[in-house]
């Protein structure tokens, strides 16, 4: 049977034209989108289940989702907590999808706090990023929380065995970083984790650690200088190329080349975060998805599906967190 | 007169070849650096001072300091504090150098804790990233302070004449943020001061503010962050070029603009970071410094002097402290 997805197409700032056309790319034998919007959309052939109302990007999250219950938003992720859709995907308020997660998917027990888990396409190979923006404050414990999370994610999604754990912090050494980090870093080294420590910034890029661990706030800053830096470089890049009449020549030639590198560093084609710790399988996609963005996400969510992420999440936090 | 600047020729990765080799190259009828480290070191026609001991990187930084009143680096910074020189570089470890500083250079009055201002050359232009890693944990007056020392900095040393500031956070909209951005946001918009709002890390690069301030733990995972991704992606910008005979050629014909580019965006040529908010002119330069990066960094001292950067912020900090 078809993994349903629903799709909150009044999510993100190319909504809903972009996300119609994602979910419909992603339509397969194996993937139903079903579409959360207006009843006036044209679903271009897709499911649609109407809502009345929406959720904008700058509306405050809890109260947004107590206010609108029947926005596309709060709708489609309910459709999960309700069993009638198995994963969602949205593009709007991480916030607000947050919220509504807590209230109608909540948690798996014994979670904390869910993390987002973004997957970062490094040079020798993709690092899971948690935290990415769920939390903007965190405590040690949650932050050793998110180690174990993402280690199942690593292991289920990446078919990593055994992965290997980092802290992101000011310096490779233990006793580098703030009162978080030092604290975080003396409950992972006594966790049962393959914990290598602490990694910089410089190193998420490179891919040296399969998880990578942090508080919310950290985590975004960090995600978000990667994204605008490599947008900046690529763009920068051609400017400097365009500058002579050589290098324009040379630019079409490399252009085969460029193109890959910026498909593969492109936000849109790793974009989406798992919103993990929640009883079912929550994504949430870039505010500026493309439809390509949102294709990809749906999907992202449909895999989750598949390697039973939340099932195995569920299985293994407990343990877990009943080591030292 | 020539200013004299202190260099510690036993700080950084690569010292004291690659330090020597950036002193001599700094020095110049208005340069005069003089060389901190051992009494067997060539100099290469520098001034020497001879010192006994040297801090490693690993070390403790209050402990180090303590410990070694006669090591390369407390000895180039103590050279400031008994006005022996004009300013001070190092490429060693950083806490040491705070720890230095703060000792023997002493604070201005009314400063809390000295930032680091890092210049990062943004698209649209310059922007000084404040603190870049000097205090792991802050506070919201701290963050304050930050904003008004890198304003002076800005207007002193990029002749900026009315500095925009903004506060790097999770999100433009005010009430993004962890608990410290939430308080230092209140702080900064009732300051007297052009403080825009909420800056992502997406726009560090593009340099769509003069000032962005943080606290040290955020700035310097932020700008390591940028560092290894603009390394990376041009790395693999070249990787992806040898791929194909034609891409290789198209690499030849772009490889003047693509080295324009990495000079601008390279650490070694904007690497170093004033240590703000002391009696004295000190700039840290990064770990990993080359020859033309420790030149840079000596000449970014000797500039500093003469824009007479610690009078500026001797006499604006006050004033700006009496604001509501």
């Amino acid at each position: 049977m078809a993994i349903r997805v629903a799709v909150d197409a009044l999510g993100g700032d190319h909504a809903p034209v972009e996300v119609v056309a994602g979910a419909v790319a992603a339509a397969s034998e194996s993937i139903t989108p079903v579409l959360f919007g207006p009843a006036a959309l044209d679903a271009e052939g897709l499911e649609l289940v109407a809502c009345a109302d929406a959720i904008e990007m700058h509306e405050k999250p809890a109260e947004a989702v107590r206010a609108k219950p029947d926005s596309s938003l709060v709708r489609a992720v309910k459709a999960v907590g309700d069993g009638d859709a198995d994963a969602v995907i949205s593009a709007g308020n991480t916030g607000a999808m947050l919220a509504a997660s807590l209230l109608h998917v909540r948690r798996l027990p014994g979670v904390l706090r869910p993390g987002i888990a973004i997957v970062i396409p490094g040079r020798q190979g993709p690092t899971v990023l948690i935290d990415a923006g769920a939390n903007a404050d965190g405590r040690p414990e949650h932050l050793l929380q998110f180690a174990h999370m993402g280690v199942v994610f690593a292991q289920e999604m990446l078919d990593v065995r055994e992965p290997s754990v980092r802290l992101l912090s000011i310096g490779e050494e233990a006793e580098k970083g703030n009162q978080l980090t030092l604290d975080a870093h003396a409950l992972l080294r006594e966790a049962d984790l393959r914990f290598e420590g602490n990694s910089e910034g410089r190193a998420l890029l490179e891919g040296d650690a399969d998880v990578v661990v942090c508080d919310g706030f950290t985590g975004n800053v960090a995600l978000k200088t990667l994204e605008g830096t490599i947008r900046t470089v690529l763009h920068a890049l051609r400017s400097e190329i365009h500058g002579s009449a050589m290098g324009k020549l040379g630019g079409l030639l490399i252009r085969p080349a460029a193109r890959g590198l910026r498909a593969r560093l492109d936000p849109d084609t790793y974009g989406g975060g798992y919103l993990l710790g929640l009883r079912g399988l929550v994504v949430i996609a870039h505010g500026s998805s493309s439809q390509v963005a949102i294709a990809n996400a749906t999907r992202m969510a449909a895999r989750g599906v598949e390697h039973r992420l939340v099932e195995r999440l569920a299985e293994q936090l407990p343990r877990a967190s009943t080591q030292p």
